[in-house]
């Protein structure tokens, strides 16, 4: 089935395997006019590589991209943008022994059972390294929402035990700390909780948070293209990603109607909500307020200890994985998590040009 | 847009409103020769229907569904199938005040933002009677999927504070309860705490937990339309859901790799994981193990207390809305959520006919 | 597989069988603000209804629309528009027989080859009764269209070799003659063409044109969404459309590109073209000039002179077809056609909204 | 829009431009296990190159296809094939000066009016060069087809006035004639024909006919995804494509029911029918027959001659276009019609696989 591409209007294709020859997306639908480069591409690429931390795998990735087409004299043409990044660090001796077994928490076994076999080499298709074309296309989505003045910002929200304190947020943190926390301190906690997982051998899991200014109400179609649907679906696509929130989300089920509905009220002649529970959408629809996302990410399942499996002959036997592996993920997860939630905000935004006539008079009408 | 349908293979369109003449859903894709009659529809809308018990609405509803066509000598006939509810109870009197305001926690003000006015009779589109489709939707598909030995099975797992215990579990008492929970002793709980909700004007959320047993491992399909993403899609077009957890859900980003990974492991020479963290899905395709979802639903926004609110003039009102509203909408939403799962199981199934030469050679050479 | 639906952000879905309780459509999608009576729907319903003239079937159907959603005081509400036509008319006896063999020129082997049986009443969903959904849509499309000042016109251009001169042309005739001919005398010949078919219990076929003037511009999608690959699409899906020509068709390749290019020019400060050999759509996209479609109708299959075929045992027989059917089907197929040129249309319309920067900062910035 | 994605199970999106870097296609919901090398690819590539015959424009392109992902082992993995074609020959000065005016016959002017401005380089996207990515997903269709004894045969039927004899068929004439004429005597008149066309500074058309042998019946999903519906929309959104027709196509208009009807008979215990007209399609599902297609191919709107155009200051002028241009597409457009033909019979095998009951449990029941 072709389940690489997402979107209606704004709709990216991805393509590639871990230790393929390149990996990159298709982003179709892309509105004309916007001006891009791939200097625009490589920030959002450069967010996500390997290999820059301590508490990240010592891989070493180039991940340059090339953009190959839609664009013309600086701008998006309209036409698909297509764009490719080479892999370069292929350590494929690592991954042979791999080839026999299922590694317990990996997607091995379900390849296998669903396709007769599978590339085996770094996870394929469902290694990390697929999410390239999502931040290659997140990258211009959030591009072309800036123009609406419609701002991303994910980060790290814990990892671990270990949360950030809204108190202390320094959004500059976010791309300086080597947990992507917008909170220093918690990054150092964060970092020593890394440090001792290492020691053992194993990995940890985090949340990441995506808040999203500037979105106008009125994006999202019901009841099935809602707003907090679509953004649930491209959040829980990206591997790893295990609980989705909104707003207040699992906290919903223990507040009273009262305390958990938003007031509106009205400031400098606009209305406005006086508090925030609903996240920003209300109906499926965005309501005006900042919207508020959370994807919760589990432990890296390539961990160094020993672990019980079965092999492709049925055997049960033992084994402690090698090669390079990120102790947690959540801090490159983060610009991922931005991406998907820049795509699924955009694609709404296009659909929703059309869905009344008073806007379609003013593009269409003298 | 059109958003109103989802599915691949097996999709539905929902139309209708609260208070319109009827409201229905149109099922196209539904495999030819399944066994279908109206009382297979109507056992799941009974489910749902209102005025049943002193912790729902005493609005009554007949909700009767009419089969109008894709079915021939009993069975589907691979086209089309539209079902339809006529809506009997309208008291649009007391709607009448609604026209006016913005009630918080709804989708009055997002609705008037995206298509200029709205249907402001019962909450109109946005109204849960729209899920009457899904769950006729759902219908067909969990008995079609029954046929596979796929069985769905959706109970309340908790309502504010009060949270069953798996100890207790009797999957008798779904259906006995008016909470919907499968544990009788946490069902007179919350039908207490939900008594106080009510002397106080005020309402009561929840969760929602759906388990699915006997998926074939191999369904779902990356990278965009994994089993797990659409599903989260899935629950999260739900009205009033606020969160989406696959298995351990929020739980895993506090868990170590080493605890959350399943092992695999081989019994009777068939390979199944030891534990199932995983929510039986690996990589967005099913493992084979029972697959565990979780819906957080936030308490109903209608409540009788006062609250603040602005007028469609932009003026700053005190309103209390008056009507007939569930103090929870929990329990009734236990067999949506269970259809939702059934639809995207159903689909995935259908759609992974495909997915190899293997298969294709068992249908089309001799 | 759901096959009934079309259309991007105009989407309509069809479903319902020639002797069912009812046929009908759901319409999703379109612009909210349009305003909408069940007499736009009808007075299109009754230019494809049966027993109005000596050469349609003598079936009466009232085939009368009722609205069942989506609409609010008087305008559509961007949710999605039910429309439902009961049968009333089942003479389910004459059709008794073809439960048991195959009609030549009809899809009963077909749909038994595809589904593994059939519903045999009148062709079941294979019957032309189910022209009345898209007929539905197609309405509502050509009222939303009109507002932007796009019109179409739809006519009988031939039946078997009686074929219209353009200098006759009298568009008000193709309402008022029964072949839907807009040239009164070579209706007169088509219809004693027709007598003298009828006479020999044969049938015939004939070529429907439609043409569309107003359309600005740039609507079309290259490359698989150009606006005449889904007016093909739209046109072939028609049952009994065996050919579909855009402009000059069929005759392009006889002539040289120095007679087949359209000239540009300028007249009035904007530039058109001298000719229209293009039939308004170049690249996949309009050009601005009046839009040219031809579909080629073959001749009813029912035909009452005796005919061989196979029985669904295997065995071959003669037979010849009872009941009431039409010796044409090309003057009830004229307003198929214009309704599903209309819907092609205004989708693309609906779609090229967000197609380029500017029309979105229209939309979206102050 | 996202407009260059084709196909629901099997999906090709192509991507690029004329004198872009690259030109390419992402294949995905290929099967899994299909053998598959770069030369497979290749074959087909090579029969629409240019520069190959003196009919055909002596630009030389290499076009050698790479994959890049959605293999191992030679076989297809089910995840998404990227193939990838260098443009190595830009002769960008060529084209310089068609920056400013509108070539009669082409998409400058319909590109400028969509998206307000146009990358002129060649055509940019409208350009044939961008077939390459539809030639290399209709040869994996092609070769996936096969496996089934599923053939497909393309070949010109008529360049302006001159048309084959099925009396002279010689399939492997269509692979040495530079027309792709499967008759020599043909073959040779056109080629004449052409040489006069060249010295008049003009360009020619013709038809392209594509039998397809081997189709099951059961193919094609009413009532939109119509074998034919699909077939007719994947022929015209060939660029210069302008009619398409199925079986005996525009002449059904002509032919009286009693001959147009097919009838059944019995062979060596199948089902057959005793002719053809129909096209191997019969209410848009496939019937067993031969599947017989024609696409009507304009001529080359690139002439040599004179020509009157318009501007982007909107001035009327004379032009001549130069270049390296093809006097007649219709022989490089062949392998183009195949392949789109392939890609959509493929899709709607895929598709069908799910259509009933009894194939799934042939493929899910043990």
């Amino acid at each position: 089935m072709a389940g690489s591409s997402l979107g209606i209007i704004y709709q990216l294709t991805t393509w590639g395997e871990s230790h393929g020859t390149a990996l990159g997306v298709v982003v179709d639908g892309c509105p004309a006019g916007l001006h891009l480069e791939e200097r625009d591409i490589q920030t959002y690429l450069n967010r996500r590589k390997p290999g820059q931390t301590k508490i990240a795998t010592p891989r070493k990735e180039a991940d340059e991209v090339k953009i190959l087409s839609g664009l013309f004299d600086g701008k998006t043409t309209g036409t698909p943008i297509s764009m490719l990044v080479q892999n370069t660090s292929h350590h494929s001796a690592d991954y042979s022994e791999i080839a026999n077994y299922y590694r317990p928490g990996h997607a091995d076994y379900t390849f296998d059972q669903k396709y007769g076999f599978r590339d085996y080499r770094g996870g394929g298709r469902s290694s990390g390294r697929e999410t390239i074309g999502r931040v290659a296309a997140g990258a211009i989505a959030a591009k072309a929402l800036s123009e609406f003045g419609i701002h991303l910002c994910a980060y790290t929200k814990s990892i671990g035990p270990i949360t950030i304190s809204m108190d202390h947020f320094d959004q500059k943190a976010i791309l300086e700390t080597p947990t992507a926390m917008p909170d220093r301190e918690a990054s150092l906690l964060a970092e020593k909780y890394l440090a001792d997982c290492m020691k053992e051998y194993d990995s940890a899991g985090g949340v990441v948070e995506c808040v999203i200014d500037g979105v106008p109400a009125g994006l999202g179609d019901p009841v099935f293209e809602k707003l907090d649907a679509n953004l649930a679906k491209a959040l829980m696509s990206i591997g790893a990603v295990k609980a989705v929130e909104i707003g207040d989300g699992v906290e919903v089920s223990l507040h009273h109607g009262s305390a958990n509905n938003d007031p509106f009220r009205v400031q400098d002649g606009k209305i406005i909500k006086s508090s925030n529970h609903a996240g920003g959408i209300l109906g499926g629809i965005s309501d005006g307020s900042r919207i508020v996302l959370r994807a919760h990410i589990k432990p890296t399942p390539s961990i160094f200890s020993s672990q019980k499996t079965v092999n492709q002959n049925g055997e049960e036997i033992e084994i402690s994985i090698k090669g390079r592996h990120d102790p947690v993920i959540v801090p490159r997860a983060v610009v991922v998590v931005e991406s998907m939630a820049a795509i699924v905000i955009l694609d709404a935004l296009l659909v929703n040009a059309s869905c009344k006539m008073e806007n379609l008079k003013k593009l269409y009408l003298p």
